[in-house]
């Protein structure tokens, strides 16, 4: 990659992200071959805010390419409590540590800590920022599920709010992708994503029913709506179910479509998908395993030059 | 084994009990020759409600054995409370790891998780269900110390609430040992353990006073009365006194006795028995180790194949 | 050493300071023929009260040996909440490592914990007591950036509670340093320290303004005072602003001058001098690693022979 730190999705060109997505395929072909490759380093892992599945993802890709992690802990008992900087966190931590992982409540919280150490350092998401090892991962999934040329993908659910998204659909457009964004009127896209699409020369199009689109879809990805975005119970209730799908709901689908989500649901995909050939969330959350071993992999390899 | 996962020592057989002790004896001679054997391999540790002593000595095994482990961390802070089912996150942490020890406040939860899961697992205790590794270093304790034939064991305390009683007398039937259970009326061993003990043939006595039986016991096997178990102050008081041992308890007993308790316990033992040849529970407690490490090193070699 | 635990730097010889300087000389030097020195060992991490900055630093000084670690977690899902003591807790973790690393918020714990348990142990903190391994870290980055020998020493700020400090100022009576002591009349150095420092025959000097001594200083350490020390907030302003440095300040001390913080520093040190040759507080944190490695290192070895 042409950067030292892995700060944000939108930094990655075509190649940067073709890069890490195939050594995740070799990683994917002979993890054997990996096992001892980063063997006496060590990731330091600061969460600057609670995480299980991004936390535990990182530390058994490190452990994977047969290094160690070190893990500051919360933060309820750490030195941010007694007013130490991220600044100065970032310089003490640096010194345990042949790469960071650094997950904050606020946004730019990575790239300002970035400029503080010399060791790479990963962003793993930073408030209504970015999480662009998430990213890649759903780009990895993508590729091996329904491939990155010619694809046509649903993105449904909550996509106001949701840095996932807005994540994955920028870095979509580096592979002209046909973009279908399906939600309810109140959680659209907002407008500066839309902007950057459109600029970017995206093939994008917004729907409020996922039935005006399903056929045509590779893949959808589905997002959870979250109650608190919404200041009615029966209001919530109303719109919720309508951005909630079963094997039912699937039959109008493409024999071939890849069904994708974040994870955690909620009852936004319904378990009777779960065995079908659509079920694709749970091997997408396993692909965080060689993704982001490629990308310390890459990231680690670069800083022994 | 004949199981793939280990849920219940219930599921146990005399050959399967015996081929753990057996591989924790091997172990315990030369640990050196295990220190390799699972190098590469991550042991996923999902602990649903608190726990030192377990979550530690799983942790501990996997790491003497060569392998890692990656820990959920506490629940609090996990996509549990984000709404996620149990089912779910097993399969998310499935893909981080080799084999997974889960303990969980439900009774039934580990039997339902491995319908769900590929990798082996362990169940690290089900609320008041199982907690089967428990039992296998209980037996190897008993094996090094008194041996497993012709036993003549005391089980004392809390009989009602234990399930590490439960689980040890019903596994202890596979052995022909004499069990004698020493406890308050209010805290006896519950009518289906009395009655399945009973229907498999094992030798049981009940008792209210340990010195009816303390001279012919090989082992006693001492557990704590829990305050809470009682309404009031005063009859725990007075109950708890009479299941407490000191030095002084135990110059009616056989020179050879071996005292265990699965700890922590609190005023249970005297610590003027710590330095007595009948103080075992320490030991015991460290053979969690050597235990754990040839239940990993079993289920991990059969998945494997 | 000749000890086999470390509960106390009041307990090591300038020889004993000097075997373990000079092993983390060696290991700065040539981190990667350490590298797979203690693998297969564990360190047992017990910390009964919460620390980032210490607990991360012994994890990674110990996977920098090759070796892995197991962590007690926090104390509230411990064992100790079920009324477990001290002395069982160590004797149980005991089983399961190679050595200790104990915080605990009594005073003397370390040293009574010691007397229950082989494997050695460390003390990382005793409440207002000892953190011998701080303090050789101190004298490393002393050591490295002034030398010890005709040392002209300034420590500044809060001495009367700052368990840093004692344990720093009688260690250096070592070295026959010239100690000058800079606070607030109401945060003096406690009067048994001040004596246990006069009857080693130090030359030891008292100060209440930085400027007095500034200039003749090879090292300045300075440390934070704490709000919670005055009874009231202008009081307590009016001090602290008195012993907060900045590159101002500097502008009358000796180019060569080494400025130390235990950190977390909050507004003690300005930002201002970080990056001037005279800040060394993130080279004294990184410290923390190749001086605790040295540490472990020999404990260990120690301990095999």
């Amino acid at each position: 990659m042409r950067q030292d730190h892995l700060i944000s999705a939108a930094h990655l060109s075509r190649e940067d992200i073709e890069a890490v997505l195939d050594r995740a395929a070799e990683i994917d072909d002979d993890t054997a071959a990996f096992r001892q490759r980063h063997a006496g380093k060590v990731l330091g892992l600061c969460f600057f805010e609670p995480s299980t599945r991004t936390r535990m993802s990182f530390d058994t890709a490190m452990k994977r390419l047969g290094g160690q992690t070190v893990d500051m802990g919360p933060v309820e008992s750490s030195s941010v409590k007694k007013g130490e900087t991220l600044a100065d966190t970032v310089r003490v931590v640096e010194g345990y540590a042949d790469a960071l992982v650094l997950r904050h409540p606020s946004e730019g919280a990575a790239t300002m800590a970035a400029e503080f150490v010399d060791v790479p350092l990963v962003n793993a998401g930073d408030g209504a920022g970015q999480h662009p090892s998430q990213t890649l991962l759903d780009l990895y999934t993508i590729r091996e599920n329904a491939g990155l040329d010619d694809l046509t993908i649903g993105i449904m659910g909550d996509l106001k709010y949701g840095r996932t998204v807005h994540s994955l659909a920028e870095a979509l457009t580096n592979f002209d992708a046909s973009q279908h964004f399906i939600s309810p009127e109140s959680l659209r896209l907002p407008r500066n994503v839309r902007y950057d699409l459109h600029a970017s020369g995206a093939q994008v199009k917004e729907h409020t029913e996922l039935d005006e689109v399903l056929p045509e879809l590779d893949v959808l990805y589905v997002t959870r709506i979250q109650r608190e975005r919404f200041p009615d119970e029966n209001e919530y209730r109303k719109v919720a179910g309508q951005y909630q799908i079963d094997a039912e709901t699937l039959k109008a689908a493409s024999d071939d479509l890849t069904v994708m989500h974040p994870l955690p649901r909620v009852d936004e995909i319904s378990p009777d998908i779960d065995d079908t050939d659509h079920a694709t969330y749970f091997e997408q959350a396993h692909n965080g395993i060689p993704v982001r071993m490629a990308l310390l992999d890459i990231l680690l390899s670069q800083a022994d030059d």
